[in-house]
């Protein structure tokens, strides 16, 4: 078991069995997160601990990095694992205080696929807002139902949210729309996954090749104004209702710090279409948390996911949509069938019937301002142990 | 009535009355066409025949001129008008061929969002997809109802489509889905909004102040998967039955060039909500043609349209949502009352129940391979004479 002799990094949940990705510190630079430490790639790669011909990682952005592909991804993760692994190195590595570097959006955000791959997530909406009929529409097992988010308003973690307004659904069907702010304002707990490589138009990716373009995995909290969300969505889908807003976490967990979160994924029936299928398939094992005002209210696992992360990149390029680097897909709100491990607080509150209780002794049925939501999650690491992917968080402001 | 001495140019649809921007040539360089040519701006920069501090003008994209706003964008386009009126400068303008030079994509596409705002084609695709009930949903005529597409698939005008496939409707509610090339491909004639000056998260802009962020008018088809988009687009919207290809004109008219083109919008009943209200509104009165293989088979008039321009913007930036450089917003297919109105084959030809005949006598009721679609429009010109928009050019690629 590789250990680091980076202070009070082992077991962690940041150690060297993790090395996440980050953009830190006014001058933007590439840093890889150990322990309470962050290591500056920037400086690294002048340095010559790591190898960058290109100097990739001396750019502001992940960008380049993430799009050269999983050879280059694999030899820069094994140079730093060295570095903070062997002792003779750590005069050389310039480590700096995690806690005070401030973090930025670690790359371009290209386009911004959102899914609705949980299929207690699917049922419970269903249930709420089409309650006379089946809660599963009919392609919904067979297909990875997705949209197109907004890429602009991806923020990075800590960004305050702004509390949208915007028309909202009438009082009854045959009254006017009410104008004003979102009074049922939510939180989405996802599961993001970040385009490394692109495709060229008219190529389609199969469920198995997935690594070969995904770069690595971020936690998201996709806000969603279920009040706008209601009145607008029919018949193009969500638009304002989730525009306004959705955060990634400031570290990106590199696919390989995975490899021990696979999962097999629940069994799928009907079975899907050839494209979809996966001779090997896997979900992960992601243990997610989501504390508002640090109360703990949902414990989602990813792993109960419906469609996997390979069917869902599978999906999108099916059409031969092209791939770009730093695409974001996510997984769409993760709930499971338990009360408490639905992934927003409509499903938790039941659309508001049942208020949840706070630590501090105040109720919520939606978002009130100063709110402050964080999404955490741990997963299984190579070596044992466990590493933590996230934190996603963000305040609302009024 | 200023002309200009670039032979041919006076009424010709590209005259100085127009002067759209473009990229163009193997070195991507900045572009204004006038007549049968094009005016290098980049040459014309480094020339110093148009100020140009900054060299955003020697850049290969037009988005850092964009982002400049409407006082930079009125003084080059006054500059480039003196040049090309006053015989003096003949010889010190360089001017390329227009029929020759390649055309790329003007400027990176940051976020594309397509509204659904002409009355008739909402009314005709209701009554398509939705036999049995109302043609308009309730909250239409309250709101511009829109969706984001995928931007990273906009490609320029001339770009060949290749045909998507993908899961497509079953043949009966009660059998699974069939997987294929799609055999409803479509058109969609819209009008594009290519945004210049971004706003800040929370920021919301007012109908009226659309000329402070709009750098101008590029048109659109938006190709869509009928087969594939029926099946997929309950309950989130459109996906991959659009995602494959966008194309958009290789010039973008200035929105300056269309003064004389504005035109009162129709009357709203009921009234619109404060934030969409608009004590001076305007629509643009393009008249736009769509050939298929040669042959006329629509009209629309951008005019008719029910949600203005200005009240599309308000309604995207309602709840907060920053707009960026390069943002691309359109005006869902354009359809007018009358049958040769209609701005896309699904609305030609019923649903595919009434072919359509082209000049070669064969029929179409969607797109066959290597099928040829333009899309153009011309509008008034501020000194009389009319100005043509456009080509948006795409082929089928089977």
């Amino acid at each position: 078991m590789t250990k680091s002799w980076v202070p009070g990094s082992n077991g962690s949940g940041f150690g060297i069995d993790h090395l996440p990705y980050g953009v830190v510190g006014p001058d933007r630079h590439i840093g890889v997160a150990i322990g309470d430490h962050i290591v500056d790639l920037a400086a690294a790669s002048v340095d010559r601990l790591v190898d960058d011909p290109d100097g990739a990682l001396t750019d502001p952005t992940l960008d380049r990095f993430m799009a050269e592909g999983p050879d280059r991804w694999q030899s820069t993760r094994e140079q730093i694992t060295t570095l903070l692994s062997d002792e003779n190195h750590k005069d050389s590595v310039v480590l700096v205080d995690r806690g005070s570097a401030g973090l930025h959006l670690p790359w371009t955000v290209a386009d911004y696929v959102d899914f609705y791959s949980s299929l207690d997530h699917a049922t419970n909406l269903g249930r709420m807002f089409r309650p006379d009929s089946e809660p599963l529409l009919p392609n919904w097992r067979h297909l990875p139902v997705a949209y197109h988010g907004r890429a602009g308003t991806v923020y990075v973690s800590g960004t305050d949210v702004i509390r949208p307004a915007g028309q909202k659904r009438p009082q009854a069907p045959d009254q006017p729309p009410v104008f004003g702010a979102s009074s049922r304002l939510d939180i989405e707990a996802e599961v993001g996954f970040v385009v490394g490589v692109g495709t060229e138009p008219g190529e389609s990716v199969s469920p198995a090749d997935l690594a070969d373009h995904v770069f690595g995995v971020s936690l998201v909290n996709d806000w969603s104004a279920r009040d706008i969300q209601a009145w607008e969505y029919v018949p193009l889908g969500p638009f304002l209702g989730k525009s306004f807003a959705t955060s990634v976490a400031g570290w990106i967990t590199p696919l390989d710090a995975l490899r021990a979160a696979r999962t097999e994924p629940p069994t799928q029936d009907p079975p899907p279409l050839d494209y979809l299928n996966d001779k090997d398939p896997w979900g992960l094992d992601l243990a997610i948390e989501v504390h508002l005002n640090g109360t703990l209210i949902s414990q989602p696992q990813f792993g109960d996911n419906y469609w996997t992360p390979g069917q869902q990149l599978a999906h999108m390029t099916i059409n031969g949509a092209r791939l770009r680097t730093g695409d974001l897909y996510a997984s769409g709100t993760v709930s499971g069938p338990e009360e408490h491990q639905r992934g927003s607080l409509i499903e938790l509150t039941w659309n508001g019937e049942n208020p949840i209780t706070l630590d501090d002794g105040t109720e919520r049925t939606f978002l009130e301002d100063g709110d402050q939501v964080v999404i955490s999650a741990t997963a299984p690491a190579v070596d044992g142990g466990r590493i933590t992917l996230g934190p996603v968080v963000g305040r609302i402001l009024g």
